[in-house]
């Protein structure tokens, strides 16, 4: 049997009319506005879990590409929202470092990234990480397991020139973690857990 | 601007001819070997870091997918060679879960996973890692930062399933990257390096 040569990613169709349903956002608190929404209609549309990210060029604040978990929609364990916007970002800029020659681009996500999404945005060349939120409330409400973590995270990234900011519209990302549970508790929605007795998955 | 919505990987063509170059592997031992050969050729090719991975089906040993490091030749930073071979093995068999149903997959690296790669790993479905080795060497030989670490990295892989079996060919691994090393200090190769003046990023 022949091995597989090519893999990708594409965002489907609603994710671009959810960013073209609202004027461009213009300001932090809109970009997250628009992460939760992208995270929200991503479970209602069944292509991934409750998570959104986006990339911003952060000297213009021009959006440079807009993420969601696919790995319901793509088949791809890793495309994680940060990981799809982080790979659209650099597809779109032609290079894998998006912080190359001056250039300095800002991840906003809707939680604090799982291992893998910390690893990834240490090797992309942002600059800053803004989350919505981090703490136990993600796998309370969802019940995914997040994994381990690298326990001095923050200070890792700052050592590498990643700064970090937290708790921007954090109760509005709990919202969208509420709704996700209450649409797994109906039945509505695929959760992805990677061994079927293992811990469930992140999304 | 149109925002991006899609990105993608595909294996150089002499990946295949170097699978082809000789007779399928059959023991792990063999499988290895076939690690380091493609980790080396990968730089000589000049398409990433010494770096490669293999997705091999546990039950038959049949090669289910062959990954090298892609961040030169893809332009996406997250495409290390585990991401890659997971992705290629995914894709072929058009799930996210390389553990379902009872099917069982083993993934074969030359070195201890980044921080990154170990999250996909993961979140794969797979039941098996086997290393060539782990310790500060790589770090040492090539100048990349393989960045922070999970302290329990292996308990914890192992508390979700996964056995990691370390040591298969361990000095071979240590030749290619003392030949990266060479390449490198000869100006032959391209170091990626994510800020510039920030540390040498992970291959």
């Amino acid at each position: 049997m022949t091995l597989p040569t090519r893999y990708g990613v594409e965002l489907p169709g609603w994710v671009l009319e959810e960013v073209a349903a609202a004027p461009r956002p213009a300001t932090d608190v809109e970009r997250m506005a628009l992460v939760h929404r992208l995270a929200r209609r991503n479970v209602r549309e069944g292509t991934g879990g409750p998570f959104a990210a986006l990339v911003v060029d952060a000297s213009s604040g021009t959006l440079v590409s807009v993420g969601v978990n696919l790995v319901l929609a793509s088949g791809l364990s890793a495309s994680h929202a940060e990981v799809v916007a982080l790979g659209l970002a650099q597809a779109r800029l032609a290079r894998w470092d998006l912080g190359a020659e001056g250039a300095r681009h800002t991840l906003m996500v809707n939680w604090r990234p799982c291992v893998q999404c910390y690893g990834a945005i240490l090797w992309a060349g942002i600059t800053r990480l803004v989350i919505a939120g981090d703490g136990p409330e993600l796998e309370a409400l969802t019940g995914f397991d997040e994994g381990p973590m690298v326990p001095d995270w923050v200070a890792q990234f700052e050592a590498r020139g990643i700064v970090v900011e937290r708790g921007l519209l954090r109760a509005e990302a709990l919202d969208v973690f509420r709704e996700y549970q209450e649409l797994v508790a109906a039945g509505a929605v695929t959760v992805y857990n990677a061994r079927g007795t293992g811990p469930i998955k992140r999304g």
